[in-house]
């Protein structure tokens, strides 16, 4: 019996070879990067918590003038269509800059919203929230996170409370750390149709349109990572008023809907924080090669040498990751084995990249705790990334709990 | 421009499929290991050193019976010609236990010998050393490394020499750590014809039978690890004379041969070891899943939970670097590209598999450190993959050198 | 209000100073190990498992001719009287070999045992058990560890019992993972007196001589860890019955005098250990100022020169941290912040000694995990040192709920 | 021969007790730290940066009426003449706010300069130039670090030089990440008087009044840090002549006065650090104890005591470590082992310091990378500590660069 011959190796079907259309829009891209959008990147030292929507105008049309812009869409919403794969291959490209993925509309939280607006908007919801969304004439976020007592890592402590009203859905409730919300044209908003804080069910999604009576932006919080437009923000919802065709997808299924939206939002973030990962790893490599001490260059210096390394593995280890749970969430993006990939990536490539900037930071010294070059706001950005989306601790005791039931399932 | 739907998935390359005929072959592996192997290992409690031929000979018909016997060959020496990507999928499931890569004659040494022979050796050379290699008729070693100040880390102080004398060579240096010397037929030697030690070039490949006057095993080495076959030895060659039709591939390419064999073993290694670190997490989750302490069971304590998340991770991160070099090697096992992934898969797997069964020891207490289970033997076997096939520290110098180079040459 | 002028430091009581004596002590204790301890400890390759009676003799013979026998018993029963501080000083130059304690009759878990004797024994016990113990005429063990689901990290799941009978108590149970039981004049166990598995009171200790009927070793067990005198074994209590008088101290008391013995016994652990740390470093300092390689010393080569520099600073915050809790613990053994610290210092230690010997091995290389030097055996000890007197993580726990609960506590 | 019994422990000199005088003296900085500088900290976000005068002189009132004002000076510059060990003790209690030790005027870069100028100064210039500083009444900043490719972690590239004239020098160079210079009074600058960069002699240190031509702030440097006041600063010299009398000791011994003021000025920055460790240990407990999630508090779940337990030790053994280091630094501050120490304790505790504060921030999750706690801040703050005062890679070096050649000669 046999299986291959070296002269057959097609019939094993692990690849990595990226098709030449896709190559062709990564290089693209990496081009947009490194001619527009990184001098733009400097002059506003990383920092987009502004939210100056002139950068965002000029960004995004010379993206739109590259041909790279909101590659992840399909072609009915002006996109080219890519699957997660393709999606890993182009987005590390943008990621190479803080204001690449706002140049190329694959930043979060639009593109994680924009594909939950796909998956589970309706055909009029898709043509009122999503077109406009894809096209870079509006922003969006997603409202999930509250204070204490309520949705925070554990989102079954949702508090925030939608109850019927004629015609529609009366919320309350206060929410925090909402990203892009100032200035964002919609929010998703999750709230509690049923059942009460701490139940694994009941949540239902709203999409509530700035200025609706009730919604309000209370203030803007200041965080330690500053690269995401228009910052992070507390809101209230005051008895908001929404109509029932403003309900995303059906009532009470709103946990579920969240996760269409977080296994491959998790993996797009590892993409782009890939992308500054390699940019930090290429800043302190430009100064290592160059900056003498010690009698010779830094490269040449063993303790460098021995970071420099590191963070070579610890990229090309992110990279393998992300293409594996690629693959498997264009699979099926709903199996669990995605949602534990993607779990496992996000926690890997969060910390890894983490490495990275932090090890690029010490090789540059001095000169890596000032903003004379973008490592330390690059390093403020990876270190939230431990954070959000599921703090690093939380998708451990998922992943955990997730082995431990495989195993005594196998086991019995 | 439209690249790829999401209905068009075909045109991204990036695949992680398994092919029917691989899974199989993987399942039949997998079998053959749990019934027939794991009873041996556990009866001989991992330790091969006294190199046992009954036991090898058990094994190996066994696993010729199942068919699943040096597939890694190509068919003409009885094997199913897998290449890189199929020995990753079918190597992991032999190397669950110490074992099981004995019993299906992918073990090192003999592994990597089979194919630098293939690769290098002459149709000659390949029928009298091949053949019975790949049958399991015969053993073999690779005698490379040298005591202080000899081949080491840096394979450039190479001391053995061989001198030219009528019809052949005469081989005088010391070896050790020379795994499988203890009955192999032949070791494969590494001498310098040319040059003085720390020299780049000057090296050449040697077939020596067993039994060549001059040939002396002076001393098996007792070693942290136990599991490879007939252990590590300490070899002379005091005036031993060969002819030379048993010159390997043509003379002064030594060094270059070596990288033939080592870039690919070293992968070969990662896959075996990735199947222990599997086999220790899943002793370590029989352990958390059924002990009790504290009022519960050991698997939902939030810090097992955490060690059994971080190995999950390392396993899944791990298998996707193989994954990535595999294919690699695929396209060319030559290029730098290859070597440079297969140094920085090294490194992070014998690292990550380490940590596996770290945490798994530390998991299981006072049984994880006693031989009731066979933990404490795979801990030794990993902590000496840190240090042969190139010690971290060396792959992580190699590597830093290749990553600054490359980007001197970028900016230049 | 002046405090203190520079030169009147005197007031300021943190101390580091060795008085003349001690240090005459530790220098005596370290030519002892240097001179006769390390070559018995290099005859037989660290291992002391067999429990070779006659190396003990010899041994425990010269350091009572160098004046360093059982410095730390009072002078009633040989000692010299040397508190936790003086102790901290003695044992990490006894540490300096495994054979070293054994030689001073300082070596768990005699060393614990004397401490626990003295301090809770009668007059009567003390003359019976203590003092040939202390002279090095016997050896005990502490038999408190059981098999699942007994006693381990949670002491509280006590199984043993001991049932009131006629004149006095009937034992029946069984422990493991007892070291030095083989060849041991006599076992100080812990049996469930009162309550049920479980319970966090109900402990009683008592003193079985060997050969008492129902006394009885199973199995010695193969560990990890080869350098304890007599090794580990699994012994059961089987109807063994002990007379009243051979209570140590009172009936279901147990539990509060293992904190007794446990409190300083993980201190002197870290103490002797310490040693060892110091003595790994010295063999990859002398590997790594004599061996070439690329081109220089390997201690020239930058990331050698981190893992010494790494090495040394855990040596000196283990010593730092040691005489620390020496002190507390002088000041009072039993009272909680000397347990904290205790707690905090063996985790501490224990893994800041075992990534001192895995650096050691590491920068050495194939000799480092071959047994031609000791550092295999070294790195084997240490690994299980994280394991026994309580698991590192059982420890952490310990310590975040004293740490939590000190914090309720002020902040209410 | 007895050395000392139980009931003698006195003769054993290593103690750790604090004096009640000192222990006063940090309770009422402690007070002063909560009731009057946390506020303060709390309004202005712990950034200093700014350099607001106002602020400092409301904080320094309060610490003279305290009678916690410049302890560490002698009495005859307003201080309390405390040693480091007393400045061990008192510092962590200011350092637990980053505006603790600007308060108490123990902050960097005056408590060093203070320091050097005591020892090193001449009456003249400890009149002129200490007593306001000790006072408050100035400010002062260190000008040695240089731009590429000047000094910086390497000195001996020194850049700057002073060159002869008629009554005087003239200094021309450039420097930057001089902290405090924005506002200071005077600078001492460090410039080369003989050689040429790459020596490792003739620097010679400079008393430069503010206002003196040729002396000129160029820009702020923006920094990750912000806690520093007045932040840190680029400056030139051109042409800036100042007269002999401002010469600080003798000329070309400025590389070894550097030393007297690093060794302790190193230690000092790791008494503060350890402060504010402890506060990030605090803020996280105060969370994780009243913070509810997956059903109970943060502070009961196993990856969340792991965090708060390692946290502990690491605040342990960095304060075990502080106090080795003042101790001996009381011995003689010049001595080498003085110097390795404290470069060891730099390392320890800025890593040990920065760890605790990660795991709080991470412990906080979405606050704590907010800016509504301050742990944000201070993690920016010991991220630099890792960088500034010699980045931890260069104090490895020389910390292995000693130990080895201590191991050679002792060999020898």
């Amino acid at each position: 019996m046999i299986i291959s011959y070296r002269e057959q190796r097609a019939t094993v079907s692990i690849e990595f070879t990226v098709p030449d259309e896709v190559a062709d829009l990564a290089a693209r891209t990496a081009t947009l990067v490194r001619e527009v959008v990184i001098p733009v990147e400097i002059r506003v030292r990383g920092a987009l918590h502004d939210g100056d929507e002139s950068v965002r105008a000029k960004l995004q049309q010379a993206a739109r003038e590259a041909g790279v812009f909101c590659q992840q869409m399909p072609p009915e919403y002006g996109g080219l269509g890519l699957d997660m794969r393709g999606q890993a291959v182009v987005f590390e490209q943008a990621g190479y800059s803080l204001l690449g993925p706002l140049a190329t509309n694959c930043a979060a939280p639009d593109e994680g919203n924009m594909h939950l607006l796909e998956v589970v908007g309706s055909p009029v919801l898709r043509e009122r929230y999503l077109k406009p969304l894809a096209a870079g004439d509006t922003r969006s976020c997603f409202a999930m996170t509250e204070p204490a007592p309520g949705a925070g890592a554990d989102p079954r402590a949702l508090a925030t409370t939608a109850t019927r009203v004629a015609g529609g859905w009366r919320i309350d409730g206060r929410k925090w750390f909402i990203s892009g919300a100032r200035g964002a044209a919609f929010a998703i908003v999750m709230a509690r149709t049923s059942g009460v804080a701490g139940d694994a069910g009941g949540a239902t999604m709203f999409l509530v349109d700035a200025g609706t009576p009730g919604f309000k932006l209370v203030r803007d919080i200041d965080t330690m990572d500053q690269g995401l437009f228009a910052g992070h923000s507390e809101i209230v919802f005051d008895e908001c008023v929404v109509p029932d065709d403003q309900v995303l997808g059906e009532v009470d299924r709103g946990f579920e809907y969240a996760q269409v939206r977080l296994a491959p939002a998790r993996l797009t973030h590892c993409m782009r924080w890939l992308g500054i990962a390699r940019r930090a790893q290429d800043i302190a490599l430009g100064y290592a090669t160059t900056r003498k001490a010690f009698g010779g260059y830094l490269a040449d210096l063993g303790m460098v040498q021995q970071q420099i390394a590191d963070s070579e593995i610890d990229i090309e280890a992110s990279r393998a990751m992300i293409y594996r749970t690629a693959w498997q969430l264009d699979q099926s993006a709903t199996d669990s084995a995605a949602g534990h990939l993607s779990s496992m990536t996000k926690v890997f490539v969060a910390e890894a990249a983490y490495r990275v900037v932090d090890r690029s930071v010490q090789i540059c010294g001095a000169l890596g705790i000032s903003e004379d070059v973008l490592l330390s706001r690059y390093f403020r950005e990876v270190r939230a990334f431990r954070v959000y989306d599921g703090p690093s601790d939380t998708h451990r005791w998922a992943i955990a709990k997730r082995v431990s039931r495989r195993h005594r399932t196998v086991e019995a």
